[in-house]
């Protein structure tokens, strides 16, 4: 099939693979060194940053939506997805989708019929994953014109409500700090103790304190100290630590309670 | 309109007021001294307990969609409701519905079109309130044939997944016990700590010790003492407390870390 095509296809017979008004965002932080990313994509002829994204086919589960959204249309798989929110409350997830609307976002020269499925309310699923972004390899596909791993401090101005999905998966992480492990897939294998706290300090946006915050990660039994140091400069040597991985499954499953 | 013209225009008409597919249900946990329910429904017509729920206007935000469902179904007005979940992996949510399950589950005897927008795959939003359930006057519309406030270890199998969507909702609360504070419109103004560590106990499914778990609430300085007893018998005349309004609204914006 050509493109214009396929794009014929999916305007005019997409609401029998997909539901329609129904959509899923999918933020997803990158971690590494201290930096917190989240990768932006831009949609082949239209200009402008936005989350990857797609919709629902009407027999698959919403994980296996995420999980085939972001194969198709990044080329990643088996990232471990997190449903945070449904945005169905701001000023863009109310409004009415027209043709002209429509026409106008995507540029499309295309005639669309006026019963045109993806016309009307559009209300979005959001999920989340936290990854070490060196470690991901980003395929784009044809929709998927580019991408970028882009500082959350400096986030370009966002397609759609895009902005307000990672901020609310943001705030959503951080509660999660407080009742769920987390650094196995951030961290090398071995790390040190400010390597740790650097990711802690990176997520919540704030200082912790440099004695108390090692020593409840001990208190969980989340930590395993090595008799290993790594070699940083001439008086410089610290030591290194591992998960402990047994009990970090444990809070894993059950959860713990982290007050930092 | 009769009942059989209000059922037609559903039938044949409700995608005009509604987005197909979609679906919210309500988790209404009620407290009152140590005793968790929840509130179910049974729809006129279906043989079978479930949760208070129904479909989005197109043109309404999530938040009034849930405000004008529970007012609509129940008579409730202004519950503060949370969003929790949106359940789209669960056997039941995966199925898709067809006119002869439609018309089994609903017992209808209106004939149903072919293409009727009720056909199709159902997701559902979850949105939970927890409320001292003495404080509420229910009042069920006409599709509501009868309720009740059932304690949450006597629960009756429901229709669809709704109990999972229970298990999901209390499973929410607990998380969310951890940080945020909850209690001011469950408890009397003034009450004693034993009736305070019996709330959470409740909700937690599990016993707090004694001593530490008050020493945790005036750490956080939710509670005033009061220069007041209450009488309870011969020789026992507990103290009373009440909520320090201006820590307990501030830790509801900023959330707090309550470990128990």
């Amino acid at each position: 099939m050509t493109t214009d095509e396929q794009f014929l296809q999916f305007i005019h017979y997409g609401h029998q693979r997909f539901i329609p008004h129904l959509t899923l965002d999918c933020t997803i932080f990158g971690y590494h060194e201290q930096q917190l990313k989240v990768l932006l994509v831009k949609w082949r002829g239209i200009n402008g940053w936005a989350l990857p994204g797609g919709y629902i086919e009407h027999e698959e589960t919403l994980t296996e939506a995420g999980s085939r959204t972001l194969e198709e249309r990044i080329g990643i798989k088996k990232l471990f997805l997190q449903q945070f929110y449904i945005f169905g409350d701001s000023p863009y997830r109310t409004q009415i989708l027209t043709k002209e609307k429509l026409v106008e976002l995507t540029g499309w020269s295309i005639p669309i019929p006026e019963d045109c499925w993806l016309i009307g309310r559009q209300l979005s699923i959001g999920y989340y994953a936290l990854v070490n972004h060196l470690s991901l390899e980003v395929k784009p596909d044809f929709f998927t014109q580019e991408y970028q791993w882009c500082d959350i401090n400096e986030l370009p101005e966002l397609l759609f409500d895009h902005t307000h999905i990672i901020d609310k998966a943001l705030e959503t992480i951080r509660l999660h700090l407080y009742s769920k492990p987390i650094g196995a897939n951030l961290l090398p294998r071995k790390f040190t103790l400010p390597e740790i706290q650097f990711l802690y300090e990176t997520l919540l946006g704030k200082s912790l304190d440099r004695r108390n915050f090692p020593k409840k990660l001990f208190t969980l039994g989340l930590l395993n100290k090595l008799n290993e140091r790594r070699s940083i400069g001439a008086h410089r040597s610290p030591n290194l630590y591992e998960f402990n991985q047994e009990n970090y499954e444990k809070a894993l499953e059950e959860g713990l309670v982290l007050v930092m």
